[in-house]
């Protein structure tokens, strides 16, 4: 696989383009585009640039709404709910943020709910929004159906990741995030394209026992991290992203890949903690003293660090696409026909 | 093992009278019987009448003040502190429900966070207050170091336990409790006890080697559930139950089996949500819905079930405990003697 290194300017503006010409208004398209040049930098490429023909096909047939605008209502003194509208995640999460930091300046804590939502994309992206502004961020979502409950057969929830930020000293936040099924799919569609077996414990098949052929797992459903104590986790966070938001569960939920079906309509809860009104002052010294003991350890190296990575390397030679990507998403441009 | 059963309030009135009798105001001594009480109908015995000589010997010495009264300090407009003054943690506990209950019904979202604080037990016992009066409820603490970072050698954080619960129509709440390591320190003690060797996946030993000697686990660290993904986890709960509370790392916090030492001053990050608020109404319907897709599958139980078990049979024969521990107990008290 060749690829070559783009500046940042350019795939924005390249994004963007893409998404106007397929049924999305300016402003939507670029709070899009910059999240998935985010997790392009951030050498995330499942929620990257590797998500534009499926989210064009979606705006073009209106599975999601490209030219929605979230509206926020509110559901308590520190606390209210985000509708997305059926549009794109990004436009409604990039509301809930601004709003969570303005609340929990004097509330200690606050809550977005946010409903008629889609593919977020990284969790952390949003957290870490948070914690530059000096908050804890806690943010859960759920997603179409691929975890069974514990002992069952039947899928019921999604990967349903768990993000976590945290500000720090003089440094990026802290960023923590993980789906909790135990391997995620795409290693699985992977194995599957090439033909060869996973190991026996990534995933079940529709009779609910343990296979290796990558084809009956992609039938069946995944495990999750943690056997039945991440079992219970997943039921946790789709509780909390789905119930409480009042948004639709995993189960309930169509494709956020294809163009098929009506939309989503998934759900994510979303918590701003204020650590410093919350510790009585000197929370970030406090965390550097936590993450020293971890940090001096050999070979231990703090949650998130990959991203870091990333953008460093973005910084120096300019952010990596794949030459098969690249050519798919420029043939998209309107001009490119 | 031989064991009788008793009456609620007889239980409750022995274990506040050898607590009262150890250096702790009737009050506080009330509200921890009234947790390990609950602890043992549940059949959570290592948070049942099992820590009694423990809990005594810390409150004879003042390593836990018994005579301690929590106290309160506003964090924000939806967040309060609850010093718990190095007593016993049930009564900072119990404070910071009411008042949590009394913020959320208007604020959305609320937070506790609790300091100076020491072992609470069963952490779903808290949340499901919360539950029983219609709001969800999230409880971290972190607890003496027993897990080593991912990939490292030396302790660092606690077995770090999340809890959750989420109210149901016409019956209990939905409980989801477990600790963040793999498998309970206990066990390796029993098969320390026993001579018996453990499975080389629960644990590491001095030098983070996996190991299946009992002994060299308990001088080493207690592997987290779910691998690399769960201590991500652990680090999160040990950043929001320590340092967002401003209490003492697991690290470096002192027993809470022995007398030994100063006051742990662990912490807890206690939240409560209003899901009829932020779900835009029909939460507890919706939830029935989820939970229908779960149980309707063969083999399949919620979590949380075998504290309802433990209820059903405590009203039918009383409560269980074994004679050596009653009699331990009963010898405890002030006319024993």
């Amino acid at each position: 696989m060749t690829e070559q290194y783009y500046q940042k300017d350019h795939l924005l503006d390249l994004v963007t383009k893409v998404l106007v010409a397929n049924n999305t208004s300016e402003a939507n398209a670029r709070t899009v585009a910059d999240a998935l040049v985010q997790a392009q930098i951030d050498g995330q490429y499942g929620h990257g640039l590797s998500r534009i023909p499926s989210y064009s096909g979606q705006a073009k047939v209106g599975k999601v709404d490209g030219h929605a605008t979230p509206s926020i209502e509110e559901a308590g003194s520190a606390a209210f709910r985000v509708d997305a509208k059926c549009g794109f995640a990004y436009p409604a999460m990039a509301l809930a943020t601004e709003k969570l930091l303005e609340k929990v300046k004097t509330s200690g804590i606050a809550a977005a709910t946010v409903y008629n939502s889609h593919h977020f994309g990284i969790a952390g992206y949003h957290t870490e929004k948070l914690a530059n502004e000096g908050m804890v961020g806690i943010l859960v979502t759920n997603s179409p159906k691929a975890i069974a409950p514990w002992g069952g057969i039947s899928g019921v929830f999604g990967t349903n990741p768990i993000a976590f930020a945290a500000p720090r000293k003089d440094t990026a936040p802290l960023v923590i995030d993980l789906s909790l099924s135990k391997i995620a799919r795409g290693k699985v569609m992977v194995a599957s394209q090439e033909g060869r077996p996973i190991p026996d414990d990534w995933a079940l098949d529709v009779e609910g026992k343990p296979t290796t052929d990558a084809d009956a797992a992609l039938a069946g459903t995944m495990l999750p991290m943690g056997d039945a104590k991440g079992a219970a986790l997943v039921l946790m966070v789709e509780i909390l992203a789905a119930a409480v938001s009042g948004a639709q569960f995993g189960f309930e939920a169509s494709s956020l890949f294809n163009s098929d079906g009506p939309p989503p309509r998934l759900g994510h809860t979303y918590i701003a903690l204020n650590p410093e009104l919350l510790s009585g002052g000197g929370f970030v010294e406090r965390l550097e003293v936590l993450l020293e003991a971890i940090t001096t350890q050999p070979n231990v190296r703090l949650p998130g660090q990959r991203r870091l990575d990333g953008r460093a390397m973005a910084n120096e030679k300019g952010i990596s696409v794949p030459d098969n990507l690249y050519e798919k998403v420029t043939a998209m441009l309107p001009d490119a026909a």
